[in-house]
């Protein structure tokens, strides 16, 4: 931060205890040159320049006048969009952290070697006790397809091309017809914005245009998926498998069919969780650039919802 | 196969019918010049020039006068070299198959990664219907140590050093102590060829000198490990999994502790399946050297047991 006065930085958003206070300690070490304010301890509302969010409580974000900046410390802001008590009219930044990036991938490459080399059905026949090998494929005769190609999106195709997988990309904006490139997917790897376009976008036609043997990862939003569409498409066995790591409701409702389902993996929203310094240096960059009246990154683009 | 007389080649091994079938096809299309003969059929035994062998039964390659060279189709030769009727004069090849090598490199990198971001355990909560994030750590903060330089040690390293893992590595003949290795390493994969120098290394004192919470991962053979040592090990809490693909008898014994241990997967030795047309091409280019007196590649030491 060059000249001019200190930023006020509302650091604001709903966390356990000590989730806060690591975050809070990794904002402040990013950059502490600014004035640090946190919405759980009295603050002066008519000073705050920039607020740095994780999912703020409704209305958290009202009756900032001076409010120039909104730094989301998570990739996806379709909540932020939803919610009307956020002022529209100031900038919004997404988090784009590359260790986010890397831990995506991570769990993407996981998902597929355990689908490709039938690592879950040896896990069940574990269960069973059952020796049984099944044939096993070259990676280059697997077909991948990736749903998204922002940073995460790109970031696992690209860590997929690197082992072999053939790898498919498509997103929404491009207006490519998606059933030819879904008829030739062995596996479906979702890492869409959410988006009222892309809403509901894995359901019954989605699931009827894969090949049978297909599986679905889901590491977006659960607001992608259709629950009831994609239990159909594992129960009528159509679809092989499906691993989730996130749901319309988190954490998952116990009485949730996906729990139990024997084709049905559920991770609890960990695919790639934000890494408190790496995020940290993005904001303090961000907001560097408003302290200089340089151009925010990652700048949400609201009418195209991410 | 250039000059000289065709070499007439027995293939013979314990195979289900349509691997036994896709072996043939695969080595008589890739060595169309040779006389193939099978050992399920009838034939001339003063004639045989090289066997192609995967677990072939005791006396198979006995009383064949002319036997120049003995190809194994697996990567394994422990048992061919305790097998008292194989002509101790013949060379031995062991197979180094490209494609093996990639298979391994990407079993080892799915357990890496399941025990890096703790897939393991959550699959355990989904089973309690738990839903309970856990720290994610970077990859450059595990550390994995490979036991076996070989082809496929030097494989399984290359490929987790590429996505970012910290690896050591290790093996036998160099003599460098292991305890200091063992002492930071969260993560084992023993590769090692199986010899009376490393039939049971996995014991007590090996699990003892790893740190409290690492994992082992054994895709060599099953003598490595010294069961009740390990199953002692992950009861105590010392140990946090295992994952097996081989064990002393194969199949896994239906009422061995391993197949319903909370800390264990195992696996049905599929870790790396050679390929077989792959692998044809192997067995072809060492018939070929053979037919032309140049050496053999991948000839066994049988004084160091690989």
């Amino acid at each position: 931060l060059t000249g001019g006065p200190p930023l006020n930085v509302l650091f604001a958003g709903r966390f356990d205890v000590a989730e806060r206070q690591a975050w809070w300690n990794a904002l402040r070490a990013a950059a502490p040159q600014c004035h640090w304010q946190r919405d759980d301890e009295p603050f002066d509302r008519s000073l705050i320049d920039a607020a740095v969010v994780a999912n703020p409580a409704p209305g958290a974000l009202a009756a900032l006048p001076k409010l120039r900046l909104i730094q989301s410390l998570w990739a996806g802001v379709d909540k932020l969009l939803g919610d009307a008590t956020v002022p529209a009219q100031v900038p919004l930044a997404r988090m784009v952290d590359p260790a986010m990036n890397t831990a995506m991938a991570e769990t993407a490459l996981w998902a597929v070697l355990a689908l490709h080399r039938r690592f879950f059905d040896y896990a069940a026949q574990q269960a069973r006790a059952q020796w049984l090998p099944q044939a096993q494929r070259r990676v280059d005769k697997v077909s991948v397809l990736v749903l998204g190609a922002g940073q995460m999106g790109s970031a696992v195709a690209a860590r997929l091309s690197a082992q072999g997988y053939g790898i498919s990309t498509w997103r929404a904006r491009d207006a490519v017809p998606l059933a030819p490139l879904l008829a030739t997917a062995e596996i479906v790897i979702n890492l869409l914005p959410l988006t009222p376009a892309t809403g509901g976008l894995l359901g019954a036609s989605f699931f009827a245009a894969l090949p049978r043997g297909a599986s679905v990862v889901n590491l977006a939003r659960g607001a992608h998926v259709v629950d009831a569409d994609l239990l159909a498409a594992l129960d009528s066995g159509h679809l092989h498998r499906a691993v989730l790591d996130v749901f319309h409701t988190e954490p998952l409702p116990s009485a949730h069919a996906f729990w139990h389902h024997p084709q049905v993996t559920v991770l609890p929203h960990v695919a790639a969780l934000t890494d408190e310094r790496s995020a940290a240096q993005v904001v303090a960059a961000n907001l560097s650039a408003l302290a200089r009246g340089d151009v925010i990154s990652h700048a949400v683009d609201r009418a195209r919802g991410y």
